[in-house]
This record gives C-alpha cells, sequence and structure tokens, in this order.
C-alpha cells in the first residue's frame, strides 16, 4: 500500500507547516497559501486534502491529542520499570509542562485553538474528549497512588484531579510566559502532590 | 478641559471595539479598518489616535489590567466590612475566574494576547508586570490571614500563591470551555482554600 502511506505522509506535512505557523504566530490571519508555502507544496495540493481551513484546523487537534498521548507515554516510558502510581501520576502531569520545543509548540498550538473551540462545536468536542481522557487517566493513577499507599486514602480521587490538571494547566501558561521556569513550575507541582501523601 | 476628555473617550472607544472583537473572534485577521466599521468610526480616525496595530493591542493590555483591577475591587467591596483575609482572598481570586460576560471577555482577550506575548516584548512586559502586581497582592492577603490565624502558619505564602495563581488560571480555561461551571470551578478552589487552614 505504498500510495496510502504516501497520502498520509503528505497530508502530515501539511498539518505539520500548520503546526508550526500556529507555535509561531498563532492562528492570526494563517491562510491556505502560507500553509502550502511552509509545507513546500502547492496551495491545490493543500485544497486536494483539505475542503478548508477549518477542516485543516480539525485535524490538527486531532495530531495535537496524538502529540500530548505521545509525550505522556513516553514520560511514563522513561521510568524504572518498578514504578509506583504516585511516581507515574507526577510523571504524567509533568508530561503536560511545556517545558521543550516540542511540548512548548503543543501548549502554544492549544493556547490558539482555544478560542476556535468556542465557535467550532467539532473543535470543543475534540477538547471535550482529550479532556475527559486526561481526567480519566489521572483519577486512575491518583486511585492507584491511594491504594499504593503514597496518596491519603481520604482524597476524592475526582477532586484532586481537578486540582491538578487545573494547576498543571496554568503552570503551563506561566511557563510559557517566562513567569516560572521549568524548575519552580516542578516545584510548585511537587508541592502539591507531596500534600496528598498520607499525614 | 473637555477636548482631553472627547479624546480619551475616542481612544477608548476604539480599544473597546478591539476588545469585542478580541472576545468574540480572537485576534485572528484582525484590521485597523475591522476596528473602525466595530468602532463606528473611520479607519483614518484610528490611525489618528493609534500610528498601528502593535500600538494599539499594548493599549489594550493595559485595559486589561485595568478592567481586571476593577473587577476585584467590585468583588471586594462586596464583602462585609467585617471581612477577614480568608475571605478577601477567596474573592480576589475568584474574581479571576470568568463567569459573567465581561469577565468571559477578558480571559478571551487576554488568551488571545498570550501568543503575541511571547513575541512582543512590549506586550510581555505588561504581563510581567501584571503578574507581579497579582501575586503581591495573593501573598499579601495569604500572609494576612495567617496572621489572623485562617491559614496555617506553617505554609510558604508565596509558594500557595504559585499553586491558587495558576489553579485559578487553570481553572478559568476550563471555565471558558465548559469543562467546568461557575459552581464546579468555585468548589474546585474552596477545596483548595479549605486545606489551607490549620490542621
Amino acid at each position: 500500500m505504498p500510495k496510502r502511506v504516501d497520502h498520509e505522509q503528505r497530508r502530515n506535512a501539511i498539518i505539520e507547516a500548520l503546526w508550526r505557523i500556529a507555535g509561531t504566530s498563532g492562528l492570526e490571519g494563517v491562510s491556505l497559501s502560507q500553509i502550502a508555502t511552509e509545507a513546500g507544496v502547492s496551495k491545490g495540493l493543500v485544497q486536494h486534502y483539505f475542503r478548508n481551513k477549518d477542516e485543516m484546523l480539525v485535524h490538527a487537534t486531532g495530531r495535537l491529542r496524538e502529540r500530548v498521548g505521545e509525550r505522556i507515554a513516553h514520560g511514563l516510558a522513561g521510568l524504572p520499570a518498578a514504578r509506583t502510581s504516585r511516581t507515574a501520576l507526577r510523571a504524567f502531569l509533568a508530561a503536560l509542562l511545556p517545558t521543550d520545543d516540542g511540548s512548548r509548540t503543543e501548549s502554544l498550538v492549544a493556547n490558539a485553538f482555544l478560542i476556535r473551540a468556542l465557535k467550532d462545536p467539532a473543535i470543543a468536542d475534540r477538547f471535550r474528549d482529550g479532556n475527559t481522557q486526561l481526567r480519566h487517566a489521572v483519577v486512575g493513577l491518583v486511585s492507584a497512588a491511594q491504594a499504593e499507599g503514597d496518596l491519603s486514602a481520604d482524597l476524592d480521587p475526582a477532586r484532586e484531579t481537578d486540582i491538578l490538571l487545573a494547576l498543571v494547566a496554568g503552570l503551563g501558561d506561566a511557563l510559557l510566559l517566562g513567569h516560572h521556569t521549568e524548575t519552580s513550575a516542578l516545584a510548585v507541582l511537587d508541592h502539591q502532590l507531596d500534600r496528598l501523601a498520607p499525614g
């Protein structure tokens, strides 16, 4: 199936181009022509794969979810085999922080999409699904860490998940803006996690 | 000085127009002509007050800070005279959440400016100043609540401020996206504040 692979590669190359533009200058006034130039293809080819900019943006949010998922998986894979759920929880949350070029771009793209999500139900649905998956995973890790005795049994996993995800989202913006460094953001996260340990 | 007042009113009317556009469709591809149309004035008049779009955006971020300051002041003014610092801290943080049309627009505008801040030192400076002021105010309220015995004396006010401000920022995005309601976001905030009470 060499043809099929080729199509997917081209499609991904176009999305990656949109991505690079969104990560450096936002989605402000980005045109199909600009995206074509950035991807090194013709505008016609872009239009062959995506009917319009909105369709491309929906694809780009899908790619965003994939990349965040890959980043989390990578963070978890870097842990020792004898990892605890508490350690996995920390690695999971840390993977959501924009601490290198790749995750920084993801955060910028997510921010660029935020206003669009408020007007575009397809993008809003993707954000909602992504958020539900994240919550589900974090609730699972909090519960497991409670079962392992590393987090207090008294905690409501759903409530703590709400706090941890909002905290990481806020720290992410602060990192982008230079109000936190990677070190200080992780220290804030660790402080909150330490507080959840059995008393 | 009627002339001077008139100039300021016109300038503000133009900024309010930029504001309405940013709050509904972001800063994507917004042009001086669009802003002029929204403000009900000529493009020439817009150019009389602002040399270019960037100058207008810097003014708009200044207006953002003013509005957030007014909102916080309003939240604090609504408290009983015998308010505690703990109550003031809660009102202060709650005022930063997008819970009505005005604060929702402010959050959207702040988000629309985030990527710009990364490229534009003038806007980044304004964000940094605003953040420093916010941190200073929250550190003061946490310290005062500790002195009044309503928050644990063991806490590091700067560290707790980092957590609370990041939490509120993350909850704000979740509110905009509909992942939280006002009630659930406030419940999350209250849960974190309750945890800071003396044991």
